[in-house]
């Protein structure tokens, strides 16, 4: 067979083995399994699953100590298989990694290594992480990972991600794809974003990277048409040159955040245990992504923030004028203070705006912004307000920001504001601070695709995250 | 009868009537009216509540138009009442109201005037609020208001926030007292906390000011033992000098913490037809702060994360130095970059901890700061590595950041973790950032008093401000 040196196989494997597959159901390998077979349909010698492009995956379990799992064959190498392989995952001990990964490289694609034990814990992992690399330059075999989550793919259904579903939920299939070195920090995101309605195309956690790495995956994202956005989380970055690169074409198809982790010594130390990583100095990073035309985030906040308005396929904007539109009048300066802070404009309406806003207002409302339409606020008063406000070209985005207390408001609120979105064609992002009442209505914004913030700092991060992205467009 | 000038009446009122009362259930006054009698028991003439003390409070309706409501009689003014009344609470529109206060201000001690429509509402409202003010200066009587919620108070058991509880819930009796010039932003902060498992003592919102202002609230809450700590929201001060005094007295005692909004040009104009106040200088708030050793809070999250650490009752804190423990790289490395950033010091565990603590862990487990327990952790791990590390001199607190995805970890942990965090006497901060299974499962850790964050931010946050507390001590 021929060995192309594209990592892109990962993203569109038409067969996958998973080397190390158990009966026992607490292992890894049997989570990994399990997830591959979830939206399986039989096939004769093994599992088949449908990916999005109606293609079929032959799934293969690999163990010598098996003959069969749950019923389905158990081949005792990939060489028995008897077809190529286009991705293996690696769920066994260490020591043993580079002597399989060895004994079926030409008859492999790609390894996802899942693992540690690797470069991460010491010397004689270190070792076998040598091992492998070696492996790679000599065979072209691409490898992601040791010590990493692997892949969780809405697209191709490739799932490698050891999470048993009970704790953890997969989002469903969007256009936001994640890059990330940490495999926790990959699936505490799956997770929120699971919860919070906003779905992704690929989630790649790469880990130690002794192959594929953050500029790889990059190249791979940039010319998938599945994915509308990339975020990334980095511990390290070991070719800038590249990265830069690979980010900055990427970048000018589709916003690029990232996320730099370890900034001081003592975090970068944290780093270091972790995945080995070295982190490197933080005023690099930031001046390779605004090199590379990279969106910066900081911290795991902002990156759920950027996740959410960059997964929730909002209208482009065109730059940083915002509204704010509130019944609660303290929660209103707030939000106008944080637009300080993050560097939005807030201009009042003009004199085209002031005659048809006052109009539609009683009198105790002022016409300003933020518009304050207090506890005697109604649907429709939010709905007016918002579509007269947005309507024609003095600001580029809304921050709406709900309290929930004004008998005025009903459930049907969510719906009318997402209706006028969708007809003024610019992003509209909800602040809703509160208790259980509150809590329980985020689920009505989300469902209409609007995305919610619960306290001022994360929506208005949202917004000056979009007007970033317009801002690194230009 | 004797009029004091104390505001103190409005802590602990043996009599109360509602000025404006009426059947009509979708009315201020008749929310209000539903609240004192929530946990009232039958008079002969009037409603009677039970305060904490085991004291009755009258409550008595006033309206000219209703002879009785709900059967219980209405009174046509507070003179008929027949008994001079602690406090009056007006809710009748702006334009009789400094006609009814001038009535009765003989036979009232103090009057909550929770309507709108006065300063804040253009040159008219303005003339019917000088005349209140007016009122307050010749007899003495006090007044909280207008355009304000009033008071909730868990103590005296008045509670003129016209909230119905449907939608906005009411915290529980708790050490922590909030001081709010905008309404809605302190019924936001309610409810929040009441969701959040925080209880409060005193719930003041304030709004135009008319006579009693923040250095009052202040006055009244320093030598109140029900207070624990106290929050401010503040638009503007009037008189900065008395501020400082009245907040370093109060300060003296204990934690006092404050957050002022408006603080550019853009955002004192939102405050300004918010309550009418005007803003000033945000230089010279923070200057003022510093001086009266009040803790500075940035915006609405600070104001929750301080509210929900100081509202905890979490042990006295001596210093600034944080352990990190988690069960999560990458989330470890987030907490210590936000660490550094805030100005907690992370120091690594010393010669006297490195053994004890290498001794519980498997030998995959770094000795370090973070300690990162990996995916393999357990309850008990969670709990040993933290009692360890905690018991001595070497950390002043904690923060326990929980990813629910490892099998090992079951809903046992939060009271275990609660369990050492009694023995060793330091605040434990948890961060637990995830999907719908971890939500769930804040409750546990609520429900043993350790405050949760959802996200790096937050829990660094709230050690900072628990540091700072320390800083302010001493």
């Amino acid at each position: 067979m021929t060995i192309t040196s594209s990592a892109g196989v990962f993203l569109a494997p038409k067969s996958v083995a998973v080397v190390g597959a158990t009966p026992d159901k607490g292992k890894l390998a049997s989570v990994i399994l399990e997830s591959m077979k979830n939206s399986a349909f039989g096939g004769n010698d093994h599992e088949q699953v449908m990916n999005d492009h109606e293609q079929v995956i032959n799934v293969y379990a690999v163990n010598p100590k098996y003959k069969t799992i749950d019923n389905a064959p158990c081949y005792s190498s990939i060489s028995d298989i008897g077809e190529d392989i286009d991705v293996a995952i690696f769920a066994v001990p260490a020591a043993i990694t580079p002597g399989l990964l060895r004994d079926c490289a030409n008859r492999i694609k790609g390894a996802v290594i899942i693992g540690g034990g690797f470069g991460e814990a010491g010397a004689a992992g270190l070792a076998l992480e040598q091992e492998i690399k070696e492996i790679v330059r000599r065979t072209g075999v691409r490898v992601i990972g040791p010590n990493c989550m692997g892949i969780y793919d809405t697209i191709s259904k490739l799932d490698t991600f050891f999470i048993p579903p009970e704790r953890i939920k997969r989002p469903f299939a969007g256009g936001l794809s994640i890059i990330s070195q940490s495999g926790s920090f990959a699936v505490t995101a799956m997770d929120e974003l699971s919860a919070d309605g906003i779905g992704v195309a690929r989630v790649i956690s790469y880990g130690n990277k002794a192959d594929v790495n953050e500029s790889d995956c990059l190249d791979m994202l940039c010319d998938d048409t599945h994915t509308h956005a990339v975020a990334l989380y980095i511990e390290s970055v070991d070719d800038g040159r590249r990265f830069v690169e690979s980010a900055r074409r990427c970048a000018l198809k589709k916003p690029v955040m990232a996320v730099k982790v370890g900034k001081t010594e003592v975090s970068a130390t944290a780093a270091r245990s972790h995945t080995g990583a070295i982190a490197g100095r933080y005023e690099f990073y930031r001046a390779a992504f605004k090199k590379a035309g990279v969106i910066e985030l900081n911290g795991y906040e902002d990156f759920m923030a950027a996740c959410k308005v960059y997964g929730a396929k909002l209208p482009v904007v065109n730059g940083k004028r915002v509204m704010i539109i509130t019944d609660g009048g303290g929660i209103g300066v707030a939000l106008a203070d944080e637009c300080a802070a993050q560097g939005l404009s807030m201009p009042l309406p003009g004199a085209e705006l002031e005659k048809p806003l006052g109009k539609i207002f009683p009198p105790y409302v002022a016409v300003s912004n933020p518009v304050d339409l207090t506890g005697s606020v109604s649907d429709e008063m939010y709905a007016d307000a918002l579509e007269t406000a947005m309507t024609g070209t003095a600001y580029d985005m809304a921050i709406v920001a709900v309290l929930w207390g004004p008998p005025g408001l009903t459930d049907k609120l969510p719906a009318m504001l997402a209706q006028k979105a969708v007809v003024f064609k610019k992003p509209v992002i909800i602040c809703s601070p509160g208790g259980q009442y509150t809590r329980e209505r985020v689920r009505l914004f989300e469902n209409c695709g609007l995305p919610v913030f619960p306290a001022p700092v994360g929506a208005v991060r949202a917004a000056a995250l979009l007007a970033k992205g317009a801002r690194q467009r230009q």
